[in-house]
């Protein structure tokens, strides 16, 4: 959790997303980014690429959970319903880890204080850093 | 373009993002986002969440230009390459637009003064809002 | 079920296939494929495409669980694993069902007698098919 | 294109499905696939896993024609439209080659006598065979 929060703060997106995780075991993670105006689009949702920033870096987190120096390589992002509330949750989950690649699932959910609603759905394949590549 | 711009504006994320659209036609667009210090990663490139944000807008924008309100349904982006430079260029173009839905191929590109640099590609499928819905 | 085997038999390509339901609950299917010598590709394993339709099978089938009559729009499928085995097991299972779209997870396994692998993992967008329409 | 046919005919599932390359240029594939019986859902459409197989086919052997040995390694599939005619027609092009995978975009159109429509559009990530490994 604390290589977690460092890396976070040493980028300059992540810092500004405030992405922060929330719970972590080997293969999963949970993060929540807080919902502030620059995150938002003109209808007062969160923007889908913020959306796409939670699922992406919770796959990415996940994936380093198990795999250690990770990229993303690719991923899809199914958005489902609008992003509204005061923050984003992410849970990824691994479905496989591979040789240079780990396989990631995730979830994300608007919450406020009462509800939480699945606004988007990702797979992505997540690549693992060689040390001597 | 003007309403492109305008939603550029009402938009909280749009507007931190600084996207601007250059070229513009029926069924295709291109996009500049000089990147600055808050779109990084701890590397020094452009976050992948933001060159997914360019690679969404330029397929939205590019369906957009064909049938009106629209909303991004779901993509898939393959990360190519680290993005490197002082802006991204990605250029939108629809693929074919269906009763509901428009699919859009976009390319992104990490460009300085003199080398551009395919860094991510991406397919998506956008939702074409209903009046009457 | 009943419906699900006489869809089965009634298409040429799902009968070659010979995909077939061994469980079924509202949201969730599981179907196998027995592998022969016309499903594979030159190194004997199941052909990528054969793992595609069985993925593609467990999500439209998960989605007409909780749907009635759909039809597959899109989907990503990512292969893990070579598939060897004597059959391939495809579990589907329903993410969220919206107004037109229903969203569906896949795994896909390659078995034989002793083992089960996971070999590939989709996600697939499901239309749901308007009565009126 | 003989190296093509040969693979075609070593290849039970392709085999089954005879599709034929019809044009080839590095980083450039046409392949069609008769459509029979066998080969169609039950509305006598060509089934999606079979518009899929030609997607697929025609990335794989796109990314083949710059990169020798190659297996697929993701793809996403859009299905735009019902695949009526009595051929399919996959045309796939490299966008970009990278150490060990190659991009790769195809469009496949269902034909006949005097239409042809675009019913699918695909991306792919087709993995580099490495000799060593």
């Amino acid at each position: 959790m604390n290589l977690l929060k460092q890396s976070v703060t040493q980028s300059g997106f992540s810092s500004f997303l405030g992405a922060e995780p929330v719970k972590s075991s080997p293969g999963e993670i949970e993060l929540i980014i807080p919902l502030k105006e620059e995150l938002t689009q003109h209808h007062g949702f969160a923007h889908g690429a913020v959306v796409g920033a939670a699922a992406d870096n919770a796959c990415a987190w996940a994936a380093a959970s198990v795999a250690g120096d990770v990229v993303t390589s690719s991923y899809t992002l199914q958005l489902l319903a609008p992003a509204i509330g005061n923050r984003l949750r992410a849970h990824g989950k691994v479905i496989k880890k591979s040789k240079r690649q780990v396989s990631v699932h995730a979830n994300v959910f608007a919450e406020d204080e009462t509800n939480s609603k699945l606004v988007a759905t990702a797979l992505a394949s997540i690549a693992i850093v060689e040390k001597d590549s």
